[in-house]
C-alpha cells in the first residue's frame, strides 16, 4: 500500500514509519522538517515538508492510506489544532472512500470506571499542564462519530503509552483495557503493529480501536 | 461596523443586508454569484465572489464582524459543509476576539418537550428529504460549543422560519420559543433586527440565542 504519514517523524509517526516498511510499504513521511525526516528515514520514504495546514489534495494524490499521526502539544497552546487539521483532512475527502483516514487519537476517550478515562485525567494533579491535548483529542473523535461519508478509521492507545518495541497485543474498542495486573499499557511498536494490521485486513470502519500489550 | 456576510444573498443574509444598511453599518457581501449580489444589492455594499471554503483571511480582513448565513441544501447532499465551514472559519480566527464570529444555525438544537427540536423533525414524514442540514447545524453547534478561544455567537430562529418583515421579537437562549397560541415563528425581518441588536449592543459571548415574533 501507498501510505501518507502526517507527523512521520513523531514518536508515533516514525513507529509507524518504520512497521509500514518492515511490511514493504511505500510511506510517504508528510512533515514540518525535511532535515529531521531525512536524518530519520534517508531515502527510504518520500518526503513532503510543510506547515500540517498546507497539506492539498495534490500532496495525499495516489495514497491508500493517511494518517494523522500529529499530537499538537499543550504546552505551544496549539491543542485546538488537533481538532481543527482533523476538520480539514475530512471536509478534503468528503463522500470518498479512499485514501482510509487514520486518526491517531489519545486514551481519553475511551470508557473506564462507568465514565471516561478524560474525566479521570481532569482530576490528576498538575493536569492543566498538559489537558488540552487530551481533551482536543477527545473532542477530535466527537467531530469523527458525526462522519459518515469519509472512511475514517480512530485509534487510541492504552492510558501508559511508551516508546519501545512490539511485542502480542489485545485489541478493544472504546473500552480502556487492562491486563491482570491493572495495567493499561501499549508500546509504540505495539500500536503501530496494530494499526498496520488494521490496514492489511480492514475489520471497522468509521469506528476506533484501541490496543494494548499482552 | 464593518460587518461580512457569507451567503448574503440568501433569504437570511440579504435581509441582515437590508438590516445592516438601515443602520448604516457598512457591509460586505461574500457570495458565489457575483451577478445575483449586484444585481439585489447594487452598489450599496463591497461583494467578493468566490466558493465558500475560498475565502481567506485577507477577505475578511478589517471586518468587526463576520456572518456565515449560509444554509448547504440537503438536496445537495453537501449538508456536512455546514459543519466544515464552520470549522475552517474558526481554525482561521483561533487566539483571536476579532471579528466577531456568527453563525446562523436552525430550530433543531433548541431544547423542547424535553429533548430537542431535532428529534421531533426526524420523525416528521418525509425528513429525509431536508434533515441533513438540520443535523448538521445541530453538530455545528456541538463543535461551537468545545470552541473556548474565538469570538463565536451562534443563532437559530423559531420553528416556523418564514420571509417577512420585522416585528417586536422576544429573546431567548436555549429553548425552542412559542407564543401564547403556542406559535413557533420568526420572520426574517425579525431574526435580522434581533440579530443587529446584539452585534450593536453585545449581551452573550460564545452561546447561542433564538428569537421569535413577538
Amino acid at each position: 500500500m501507498k501510505i501518507g504519514i502526517i507527523g512521520a517523524t513523531g514518536n508515533t509517526g516514525s513507529s509507524l514509519v518504520k512497521e509500514a516498511l518492515g511490511r514493504n510499504h511505500q510511506v510517504t513521511a508528510l512533515v514540518r522538517n525535511a532535515d529531521k525526516a531525512k536524518s530519520l528515514f534517508a531515502d527510504t520514504v518520500t518526503i513532503i515538508a510543510k506547515d500540517a495546514f498546507a497539506f492539498n489534495k495534490q500532496d495525499f494524490a495516489g495514497l491508500d492510506v493517511l494518517i494523522d499521526a500529529i499530537s499538537f502539544p499543550t504546552q505551544k497552546h496549539l491543542a485546538y489544532d488537533q481538532l481543527d487539521l482533523a476538520a480539514q483532512l475530512i471536509h478534503m475527502f468528503r463522500e470518498t472512500d479512499s485514501p482510509r483516514l487514520v486518526f491517531i487519537l489519545g486514551a481519553g476517550s475511551l470508557r473506564t470506571d462507568g465514565g471516561l478515562e478524560i474525566d479521570q485525567l481532569r482530576k490528576t494533579p498538575g493536569a492543566a499542564a498538559w489537558i488540552d491535548t487530551p481533551e482536543a483529542q477527545h473532542q477530535e473523535l466527537n467531530f469523527l462519530r458525526t462522519v459518515s461519508n469519509v472512511n475514517w478509521l480512530g485509534v487510541s492507545p492504552s492510558a501508559n503509552y511508551t516508546v519501545g518495541p512490539k511485542t502480542a497485543y489485545v485489541r478493544g474498542s472504546d473500552d480502556l483495557l487492562f491486563d491482570d495486573n491493572h495495567k493499561s499499557e501499549v508500546s509504540t511498536g505495539t500500536f503501530a503493529a496494530a494499526i498496520l494490521d488494521e490496514l492489511e485486513q480492514p475489520s471497522i470502519h468509521q469506528a476506533r480501536f484501541t490496543v494494548r500489550n499482552k
